[in-house]
């Protein structure tokens, strides 16, 4: 018997996965991390008003999520003073990147990014056969003048661009992501990740007019709702893009308990105020404990910081290791020179209290 | 300014939607349904157990799902005696299907299905520009003979088959679906979509070794588990296909709230055979209702009854449009003939007192 005949793509691409998760590597060690600061999961929780609502929800899970969503496209649309048509709600933003890049990707299609950037963007991507080309990081930034002149040069369909930016935790300000856009080349669509936006500081999100068709941008619940384990996220885009999601979208893929929570999540702002003051105050914390071991904290707008572990990525990967042997989950960029940091979540006082334990412990062996 | 430069396989793509769900529906009517019965969703709801998961679960919704879905599958692997190794989980067999389709369906690339049958499974043969050929029912049941002759005919990659099937509620027994993979082509995949099997009868699920590259099995948790709302579906195969859903599978699309739901339904086989006996009575309730009414059930091995209205396609319309007018949310095949019937889910008893007292009026409405 001959196997299942795979597209010649399907058979092109590899096994591999963007991202272990930290449960992989518990089960691997055989104990739980004492501090789970990898995955930028926002550790003080979601709203209390959102858990009641998912666990009221789940007493209905019977019934299948409103496909169209309306209810919680509604409320994300009056939040941003938008209307429905420019909103489409969906697996998270790793769900959402797939769909856009299916709609706008085929075989050979160029793409830009930036060399260190997202890596799910590129699985999809790679997954779609699209060409992807990349810019380096100038000064532990993404570098807009470079993306945009790339994608002129190239014919590109699509431009990622993060801002705030994973995993550096820089950030440009709103003026320059304007110009961004405004330079973009014809029938090129700039994907704007602002999964870190509800963390970064004013000054930080530019205003976009949601009928704009060079640009889409998208939202997480993930980050500072603190809902990375709902799976929900969303894009604000012209409506002619955003409809056209429809045509490839699982369309009952947000189940009600999903929707539920990013509900309420949504209409607790207070609730995402307080994590912002928390966020704030974690950040300084890490820059402290990094810079207590030497260490240079990067600036950050996100709910993480980039430490800067001075020497190169074999270095930094040793600290890595040694902080993740320790019980401290933690990642770190993948390509130089962004590998010579390491990547740590805000956390609670009682996770940073083991960073603080355990991070001179592993500079200690990786120097060794 | 120009548009976003869509792949001609997205621009070809129509807008329209595989299904209306019910709250759109009730938004346009102004008014919610008495009776919830189209969609097929288990009205006895989840397990107690699942609840309670789902509710804890909801506190830590702040972590990302295990995107290896480790204990789910474990989970599932020992239920079937299979290993975890044949079996993927994901976001729904919607979500399923559609990655199966883009491991196997290229543009022109020849898939089989009966006509009449799941309309996702279309929407992604569609999405990723495959040819579909479409065989009739036959007797109201699909025809496995028949669509292996036009697998065989077409050189098909893929061949979809529903046991037991939506929307006729029908069924095949398992020795025949055993003859169907046993005689599938060369390098064709049988696609069993088992989303019912829960609910069928004994002999109606066939015994297929796990590691048979010929056929791949899916189930859900939103049939009988009672969980439509969570979003999860898994599928049972030979370990190289299923290890290929990897490639471009939405990792972390099953979130931790789905994961807990899940395992704790699966190991509440209690709660599952008390829904099984009820959807017996249901399905007795709702046969006794439609001949009351003249009308003729249709054997049923699934959460529904189809019933013949015994006339056409666009009488049997009118039946539904007038139970819809009346609160109560049904659905009927969309292919003719089998349009001559509507397709009621199982209900409790109050639903079921609904759709009693609608009935006869909704009937004597279509005959005018």
């Amino acid at each position: 018997m001959t196997g299942p005949r795979f597209t010649p793509l399907a058979a092109s691409l590899p096994a591999t996965v963007p991202f272990v998760g930290p449960e992989a590597q518990e089960r691997r060690m055989g104990r739980a991390f004492g501090a789970r600061l990898g995955a930028n999961e926002s550790l003080f929780g979601p709203s209390p008003h959102a858990v009641q609502a998912m666990a009221q929800a789940a007493g209905d899970a019977w019934m299948y999520g409103d496909p169209e969503v309306h209810e919680l496209r509604a409320a994300i649309a009056a939040h941003h003073g938008v209307t429905p048509a420019h909103v489409v709600a969906g697996e998270g933003i790793d769900g959402l990147l797939g769909y856009l890049v299916r709609l706008l990707v085929g075989a050979g299609d160029a793409v830009v990014t930036s060399d260190g950037a997202y890596p799910t963007f590129n699985f999809h991507v790679a997954g779609f056969g699209g060409t992807l080309h990349r810019v380096p990081y100038r000064d532990d930034r993404e570098d807009p003048e470079a993306l945009v002149a790339k994608a002129a040069a190239v014919g590109a369909k699509l431009v990622y661009f993060a801002n705030p930016d994973n995993p550096m935790g820089s950030w440009h300000d709103a003026a320059t992501v304007e110009r961004m856009v405004a330079a973009m080349p014809e029938g090129c669509v700039l994907l704007l990740d602002e999964a870190y936006a509800d963390l970064a500081p004013a000054g930080a999100v530019p205003a976009i007019a949601a009928d704009d068709p060079r640009v889409i941008r998208m939202r997480t619940f993930s980050k500072g709702y603190g809902l990375a384990g709902l799976r929900v996220g969303y894009a604000i885009g012209a409506p002619d893009l955003v409809r056209a999601f429809d045509k490839v979208r699982n369309h009952f893929g947000l189940g009600r308990v999903a929707q539920a929570g990013a509900i309420a999540a949504l209409a607790d702002q207070a609730w995402l105020a307080g994590v912002k003051a928390k966020v704030v105050e974690a950040r300084d914390r890490i820059a402290v404990i990094a810079g207590a071991n030497g260490l240079r904290p990067l600036p950050s707008a996100t709910n993480f910081v980039t430490v800067d572990c001075g020497r190169d990525g074999d270095f930094a990967r040793r600290v890595l290791g040694g902080l993740i042997e320790r019980g401290v989950f933690v990642r770190m960029p993948g390509v130089a020179p962004l590998d010579r940091c390491i990547r740590i979540s805000c956390g609670r006082e009682a996770d940073l209290a083991v960073l603080a334990e355990m991070l001179p412990l592993a500079l200690k062996a990786a120097r060794g």
